[in-house]
């Protein structure tokens, strides 16, 4: 095995205000398919994901983010990356395998950004699972977005460098591109594997902050496609189809109904260990994120969860 | 760093028989550059990589691959991987860095099914490589093909079981795909990465053989482009626009004017640990490799170089 | 208006030899929707058309074409057109509006190649039109293969000459695109718009036949999608995704359960009064007709219904 | 022949106000070719249009639209049409063959918007004509945006009922789309093919202006490129990739070193005479120019030249 320690980012658990109305957003728009449900609590996955979830949404007063969940190589990893992390003077937790729907054996700790994350070797294999023996692309079309898996998150918190150091000291993550305004760092976009990015953080004033997590379509065509189908269906759209300077993925914005940002995000470089970082100047910021427009918008920077 | 040891296929040395004409396939309709002519020999990159060459053409009196060169993470990787290939009763050489152009240190040995292999850690980095500095995606829009890097390799050979081991045990590769005809494994389809697949093997009753070398497309489109350039330039096409059910890719099976094959190959699936190897039956090897043709034709089983 | 006369090929009239089957195929494999069903016969209709339906289905005891109605601008159309056909020395009929389900008052007509042929001004709109006010793109997405609208069709049939003078002398139609053999004409591609073709016709010892109905679908991509879902769904397909010399259409060739070939068809050039007619030699008509493969297959030229 | 009278938008005069940097711009980003360069003016064609040129570009101290050029089917419609034009209170004036770079006799007005028109039966084919025997897609890949023909323009101007009138009543053109605002009529989409538009108008205080010329590319795909380039090559975009609810079409809307608005524009829906006209609202004018914002930017109803 060459992809070692973290693999990727697994389940994302996220806090809607209407579940109901939530259900048919991930599941209508965004294209996943209804797993189980659980009292408040819905579990969701796209067509091309093994695991059981991805997404779980708790109905809540507020919305935001519960924990993101990243899957490790190894069990033994667990131990490992808890070590490390508690190096780094922060409290890790464990939590026995069954105590979260279909997951292993985890550790859990808060990021100095602010954000509860969790690693886990383990979690069952969904009933819908792809095509293994003698596999088609798919077993029924795509529909909504056409999203097939849970891709990255873009996280927004204060203590940037203390979270920067986790995933560069601790968990090992490369960092592909980075931005910084004189000697601070306002961007850090890590990758735990030959993507442009798994994880991103922005330096923000308030802690532990959504701006959105994402989800991979398959092309441009498809970015168009559910373009068309946002209008269609007048979801509240943030910004696109455009593309973005870092990474180059091909990018939708938008909201769920309870204001979580999503992304369809397509494209992307594959990143490779012999790519230096790709650094970004402070005017230059607005073509690193919209390629085309080469401006931010205000809600870029302000409209979090 | 979470990608350790092997983390690419980085070169590959082909025998050509003309070599002004070969150049001229390779940059017209592939779409690389050329990077430096040696006296018979002639050094080409993709726009996309960050290493000094990819592709090396040797003019020779009969076609086929002379190496093919694997980036690993970090020179300590070569002593480590060159005790484990040993182990495993093989040959292993050592090479000084300079002795290959622009290549540091390297490992080299035959795979049992007579392949030549070495791996590296260090290369220089091209003079026109991708912006690392508020980049743009390109320094100039792609040519030929739109070739954006070398993506994979096929290879056939004899002692596919013998080889089957290096990768397995040896190199740490995963297995995401593979076919079996009864108890003979016919085909063995591995990463490196989390891309579908870094190289392929076939089993084939004569040794060292090359199916075809691979670069990578943006999208389908891409591939559509491809097809009309090959028309256009009255190139030597073997199949396609078609995908593959292995890996899913869109693809174009062409050759070079040595009868070297290759490939124009976009999209494929993102491969995680957490998915289990694929498995084709032999009835299906058509659709494994044709999947909209679901039949082999005569050449893909035995026209190699 | 500019567009005179002859406007577009509006219905085809199928024969089939098992209904439900058949409904099945043009609803969930060409992606039609199901309009009535009446007695043995099924009305159904592409997204994007405004009429009531665009193609019949009749249950049989052998498959092929029974018909193709053709809308003209004006009702005064059909009686200069009657009289320009008949002039020719074909015997023209006359119906009355509501003897065919929707359709206006109409005239009829067998080609000299064989093919029942009728015009009419008026059909009743679909109750499942496209938007008229403040339109979306479409009510709900697009399914099965995506097909838009009945797009063209190829017929075989011995008096091409015959059948080229109807709409060359009497219907108005340009020559696009056309294939001699010597002094005999082979194939002739015909537009009553701006469209590359609306009709061809491809000498044949045999009279009457049909080579295949189009669907237009949206790109490339979308041929693409339309090739995953047919093998998936286990379709036949006769050959693609390719793209066609004549009229750079992009392009796969499948089979109805009756063994009537389809056509999803994408692209294609604008015609204008200005083009010149393109002509092919007959050793370039593998490349006219399959521009990827640059050869005809035996079905091309042998298998109609 | 079907397509009758008035068959296309032929030719676009356009004041820029340096001539180098304009035809740098309609060579390297729009990706025209230059045909010939006459004192102060340059005369450039896109690589599939039959006719010697489609855009001229005169140097001048402001910029703008000199006039449009429309082509006829047959010189009679050119006496027919000026009679018809002239009915409307309009003066007709006609200019001898030759006195236009290579266009043939011709009649020249000013619209009621205050916009000049020509109408030609005749231009000279160009050398660099697209394929008519055995033809190719391309004698050699598009280049810049891959432009494939001049498109169709939108004009500015003020008394848009009298404009409307000349192609509604003397030019047979077909209205495709139009919005009122109460009984005020704001725009009108013009069509003399089966393309959603030709030309459209919307009302505005001042006469003579241009919104922009837009030029067909051949896809979404396509129109991604052309964002890619005009990022790279700091081009001034407007707005873009974005679609039109009206006409469907994909755009990118972008100014030329002088400040005249170009577009790229792909897809777009087939007209038909049975095509009720859509009628847009005015709290939804901003979706049926922006279909993915759903809201006009100032700039839509305020910069023209």
């Amino acid at each position: 095995m060459t992809m070692k320690g973290v693999t990727k980012l697994g389940t994302m658990q996220l806090k809607v205000m209407d579940l109901d109305e939530s259900i048919a957003h991930y599941v209508n728009i965004v294209g996943l398919d209804l797993v189980e449900r659980v009292g408040k609590t819905a579990y969701l996955k796209a067509y091309d994901e093994f695991g059981k979830w991805s997404i779980a949404l708790h109905e809540s007063d507020s919305p935001g983010m519960v924990d993101m969940g990243w899957q490790v190589r190894s069990d033994a990893d667990l131990d490992r990356f808890a070590a490390r992390v508690a190096d780094l003077g922060i409290d890790v937790k464990e939590h026995a395998a069954g105590s979260k729907n279909g997951v292993g054996r985890r550790i859990a700790f808060v990021l100095p950004t602010g954000h509860a994350m969790e690693l886990y070797a383990d979690m069952e294999m969904a009933e819908d699972h792809p095509g293994i023996h003698n596999p088609d692309l798919w077993r029924k079309p795509p529909h909504g977005a056409r999203s097939q898996k849970l891709d990255h998150c873009l996280l927004y918190g204060d203590d940037l460098d203390g979270t920067f150091r986790v995933f560069k000291e601790a968990l090992d993550f490369d960092l592909t591109e980075t931005g910084f305004d004189g000697d601070t760092r306002i961007m850090a976009f890590f990758t735990c594997s030959n993507r442009a990015h798994d994880v991103a953080f922005v330096r923000f004033p308030e802690a532990g902050r959504l701006h959105h997590c994402a989800f991979k379509l398959d092309s441009w065509g498809d970015v168009g496609h559910a373009a068309d189908l946002f209008t269609q269906q007048n979801v509240s759209v943030d910004i696109g189809p455009t593309r973005h300077g870092i990474t180059r993925g091909q990018t939708i914005y938008f909201f769920d109904p309870s204001g979580n940002r999503n992304e369809t995000f397509a494209g992307g470089y594959e990143w490779y260990p012999d790519h230096p970082t790709r650094t970004w100047d402070p005017d230059q910021f607005g073509k690193a994120i919209f390629y085309y427009e080469r401006a931010l918008n205000d809600r870029f920077m302000g409209v979090v969860t």
